[in-house]
């Protein structure tokens, strides 16, 4: 195993520090329990945005922390839960009066310990609501999951909750706004090559040199299949057409194409598969009105893609393009 | 060799069709020569900025084109300079009136070619300037370099010398900025991995299981020395010395520290090293003023990081902070 770090153990905590050190004037690290917080949390009178999850995913979800998107993440070790004592501390970091939302991929983990922190939360007397993202079509339940499993329609969620947070609508709009964005988003995944977690040392799983798998996920769970490696054009197809038919995405749709690299994706790979993304869904007639390319939701050094749809509606759209101001996304400001 | 590609001839035909479906209100691709051009080209009474290189590296160069930075960008294919045609459309292109500013990395193609081109460009009336970035402290010649590599300064001087010119500076004050940012700038890059170019199929290099390349070109070219991997703070140590003791930076100074990842480092390990960089600047009396943390100049899908410091002056610091739309770095819009 290579990797920069100092040991596997002091991963995320030597990471955290890296954060706090990185933007002193935007974000404040809480180190017990452990989250990352807007460094004017709370903000009074706006709905708090808090999520988390396993390390090992960067930028999501610290680095998607600021004005416009979340007001606090917690970090769990790497892909493992957050404990609720974090969740619950984040939550009454950023409550401002107008409640709190927590936002939960869909592993078995975060549900129990967010819903856990909820109730923890709402016994000091913060009104909380929660939005489970579970957009990954690959399969119906995993290694760590009942049903599907969330991933990259997550980051879109966050964006587009954090402009209407940002934008003061009630605890109930944003998490039914939320609701809405996951249920109008789907996923797939594929890797090239498994990644290593510092503790373990050793590979998330084989792969033969040719060999790629279709419907992975972000912690290297198994997908639907493996094949020989084919071409990007065969890749979008494997991940796009299950996509399409899940939702299913029509013709006339308006949506936002989210391209996402697992960690170790060179970038100009990333604009090939988009290339062949644009390709299909325009013969099937949807147009892409908003995208996103680059690696957000990853996989420590894992080589794929993923692939994210979200059928766009007015109020989407216009929170989407709302300003942020993040490490990790940030336009308008 | 397991890509997301279609063939390994068409890589940047397929990823530069890519970022035109993907940014078409911001960018305009050019097929025959190749490059990528701010969508509003040529902008009038403002210098233009044009830069390029080998593909293999983005978002450097495409990835920067956009107001605040460079008006064109000319991609050879992978790790290959482009040609002198291409260089000289592109400049034609963005001549607004006021002059044209190359902005060359130190390799023997990538200078040759942008000489000749200048020069043609020249005889069609067009003023040209060119600054030639060398900033890597790790050898005095080298691969395809005569004197040092240009690395990860270019980055930074890109964004600078961008905002020089959206403020209507003149060529000479734009070039003069630039060559005051390179004499200011200092880089040292290492791999814990070799990288695979597509035409090749084969590692640009090989190292053991537990080895490290210290000093390393962006192209693979071999760096100072290999040893057996330590800690992060052993690496930040190995690059950061050398890099300090060059210009030298002395206790006092003000820098803009830029931790680059090379295409499949994970954004944790960036954060581990980040924090290391600052606690070996703190000790030396060297105070971090701005920072850029992230996959910048990048080689494929190679593992491994690289230290950029630049001593900044005030007029750095103004046009570094200055607004930037490009696909890779944008703020203030």
């Amino acid at each position: 195993m290579k990797k920069l770090i100092n040991a596997p153990d002091d991963v995320v905590l030597d990471a955290l520090q890296g954060v706090q050190a990185a933007y002193p004037d935007r974000v404040r690290v809480n180190y017990e329990p452990r989250y990352v917080v807007r460094a004017d949390a709370p903000v009074s009178g706006k709905v708090g945005l808090v999520s988390g999850g396993g390390s090992g995913h960067e930028p999501m979800h610290g680095g998607f922390v600021g004005p416009g998107m979340l007001d606090a993440a917690c970090p769990g070790e790497v892909f493992t839960s957050p404990t609720p004592d974090q969740m619950q501390a984040a939550t009454q970091a950023v409550s401002g009066g107008a409640g709190v939302l927590h936002i939960v991929k869909n592993y078995t983990g975060d549900v129990m310990n967010f819903d856990m922190a909820a109730d923890l939360t709402r016994a000091d007397g913060v009104e909380v609501e929660s939005v489970v993202t579970n957009d990954d079509v690959a399969v119906e339940d995993s290694l760590y999951t009942a049903g599907r499993r969330g991933v990259g329609i997550t980051v879109i969620l966050e964006k587009i909750c954090g402009g209407a947070a940002e934008d003061r609508r009630s605890l109930q709009e944003v998490a039914e706004l939320g609701r809405r964005v996951n249920a109008n988003g789907r996923s797939m995944g594929m890797a090239l090559t498994p990644c290593i977690t510092p503790g373990s040392g050793q590979p998330s799983f084989e792969l033969a040199d040719d060999e790629v798998e279709i419907g992975i996920g972000i912690h290297g769970e198994p997908g639907r299949f493996r094949e020989k490696i084919g071409p990007a054009s065969q890749i979008a197809e494997r991940l796009l057409t299950p996509i399409v038919e899940d939702l299913p995405f029509s013709s006339g749709d308006r949506v936002l194409a989210f391209v996402n690299g697992m960690g170790g994706t060179p970038e100009i790979e990333l604009y090939v598969l988009y290339n062949e993304v644009g390709k299909l869904l325009h013969e099937r007639g949807v147009q892409i009105e908003r995208n996103l390319i680059g690696s957000y939701i990853t996989s420590l050094e894992m080589q794929g893609c993923s692939i994210t749809l979200l059928k766009l509606d007015e109020e989407m759209t216009r929170y989407w393009d709302a300003p942020v101001n993040t490490p990790g996304l940030r336009w308008g400001v």
